[in-house]
């Protein structure tokens, strides 16, 4: 073990329910000293009737607890095909890698409360290997909003002696770290900024349930026609102009979205929604960076780097890059492999973290009164 | 660390869902050679409010995820104010111990799937040290019932070298384990009779919603008259028939109780039907030591020691005693202190095994495949 090296699979399912990615990383050294390197990754979707389950569950609606956990089961079983697919494609047996990081499916999220649903046990038996999971709750009890967790990663990973840099990761929920140049971790700004893809997938879903449930390469929102006054008032809305630290999930700006649409009574095509969701998602981030970020005029933001399966949306990128470039900032997508894998390095670098005793999350993103240790330990059994 | 002595806050909510049990212990050597000292015992109601809560929701119904994160963190503040009582009672800093092992309460049982709930982080950043929690879970992907894990301890506690000894504990349900005169761990043989105070005591929440929930004293049973008809139905039913390992639960035997009635078309007063539910408990365990412990009567079973509520139940507890004694079989109640902390202090020796990466369930009492490590660890944060 010298300098510390080891194998961690990470696994994350985001707020869109699309499935899981698991990033296999060399995570060498400690605390803020750790590096990382990305040996492997492999997304693994879910089967459609475990991502409508997801959905009925968080839909806010009652559920048994025989569901519950049979939907526990489910989500670990697929967990469990994940990394061992990952570790197959990557030639590795359990044996060889320290822990699996498992983010487990968000079921609810309204700190201090919070349900990251996984058995952990059960994808320790069936892996062979450590579990780490449940990474959320230890900053809720230290009076932080249990996300977002991924700034320090970004930290460890990002961080630029020279560079003033935003990373901006657009799941279904968009979130971005400010990362100073040459700052320290306290100086890190995170927060979600509002809607990424949630709209955009939800309208997708209703429209063709049996569809792939998002806007395949941003085609549809290309082919409509944005109705800006209800992309404003998502944007303009209370949650884009509360300060940070702050959180966010799917089902809240679906609703702020339906709020809009209905106060304005606007009733526009498919396309024409897609467009006006894909709006929405481009000015809560704009609006973000000219509310939060103070810094990004002043000290002059260079580089907005890009992950999450936003990238894939060519028109957003393309608006975004292009408002952006007037002011002089940058806007890169992330190499693909590592855009979709961030998530899940993110959690294995939190679970090594966690393995060692350092504490690894980020008051000044989460809101938390200290630094503390995340997550649970699930021995290999 | 000589002689890896340390002490753990032992924390257990039974299926009784009455409080928390907290035994302050002091734990000597690891694995089997443990051996174990009761420092303290405190017992901490539930409020009576939460009580209910517990209860509807492990009623069968549906609830929202809302008030399932709600009820987990009430959970977790009961589990902290017990374990806080008790530290504070001993003249104990949370510094003082290695860890809180937090058995969480049980919502849902039915393996391979289980729910046992409790949010371990905020226990730990209030408490201010690790908690070991969520037992279960890994004898069931063991393939196991998850339950009982009492064994190991009553294994390193009550094991004798000369003597064939049962332990009884009489909870909301009966649970055994037989001990073998110098048996191995492979030798013991562990199951949940049936009933243990379960039927009694939802007659008397339904009797007196605002009452104490329990028949004090078994004064109700001992005014009654016993049915003994539907006693039997319960003790002669296919969960007592059927061979270990087995476990069950509260809603499962009161089912039990309600089709016997039923099938009967019987109607008692409320003082007959808790005789009846004391004698379907005490038919239940005779049944079950003729049925699954042919060596009570070829070895000769020669102690049994009860714990639990139900050793506060003299009526049950002398007809029992009276009617083993015709088999030369002695009764014991443990001394008051140990009945009642008994399962909290197995749940410290379990978190001690794990912590010290050693497995602790006992595969021939839940029919797990393998012994392995069991819980999760929180760290202290």
């Amino acid at each position: 073990m010298a300098d510390n090296v080891r194998l961690i699979a990470g696994a994350m399912s985001g707020t869109s329910a699309d499935g899981v990615d698991v990033a296999i990383t060399r995570i060498k050294g400690r605390g803020l000293q750790m590096s990382c390197e990305l040996v492997h990754h492999h997304a693994h979707p879910y089967p459609p009737e475990l991502r409508n389950r997801i959905f009925a569950v968080r839909g806010g609606g009652n559920v048994s607890l025989k569901d519950l956990a049979d939907l526990g089961r489910d989500i670990s079983l697929a967990y469990l095909r994940a990394v061992n697919d990952a570790l197959a494609a990557a030639n590795l047996r359990a044996e060889d890698i320290a822990a699996v990081a498992a983010h487990g499916q968000t079921l609810f999220h309204d700190p201090p409360n919070t349900i990251q649903w996984l058995d952990p046990a059960l994808l320790a038996a069936e892996v062979g290997c450590a579990v780490v999971s449940d990474f959320r709750r230890a900053d809720c009890a230290a009076g932080g909003q249990g996300a977002p967790l991924v700034p320090f990663a970004d930290y460890l990973m990002f961080r630029d002696e020279g560079r003033n840099r935003a990373m901006l990761n657009i799941g279904g929920i968009a979130n971005l770290t400010y990362l100073p140049a040459g700052g320290a971790l306290d100086d890190v700004i995170a927060f979600d900024t509002g809607p990424g893809n949630c709209i955009s997938d939800w309208l997708c879903r209703n429209h063709e349930p049996t569809g792939p449930g998002y806007d395949v390469d941003g085609a549809g929102a290309a082919a409509g026609e944005s109705q800006t006054t209800v992309a404003l008032a998502v944007a303009g809305g209370r949650y884009v102009r509360q300060p940070p630290p702050k959180s966010t999930d799917g089902p809240a700006m679906i609703a702020l979205y339906l709020q809009a649409k209905r106060e304005l009574a606007w009733q526009g095509s498919f396309a024409d929604e897609l467009a006006t969701a894909c709006e929405a998602t481009l000015l809560s981030i704009l609006k973000s960076l000219d509310l939060h970020l103070p810094q990004w005029k002043k000290a002059g933001l260079q580089d907005v780097l890009v992950s999450g399966g936003g990238v894939r949306n060519k028109p957003l990128l393309n608006l975004l890059a292009g408002l952006l470039s007037t002011k002089g900032v940058g806007v890169t997508a992330l190499d693909p492999t590592l855009a979709q894998a961030k998530e899940a390095i993110a959690f294995a670098l939190l679970a090594a973290a966690t393995l060692d005793g350092e504490p690894s999350n980020v008051p000044s993103a989460t809101g938390a009164k200290r630094r503390v240790i995340l997550g649970s330990i699930t021995p290999k059994p």
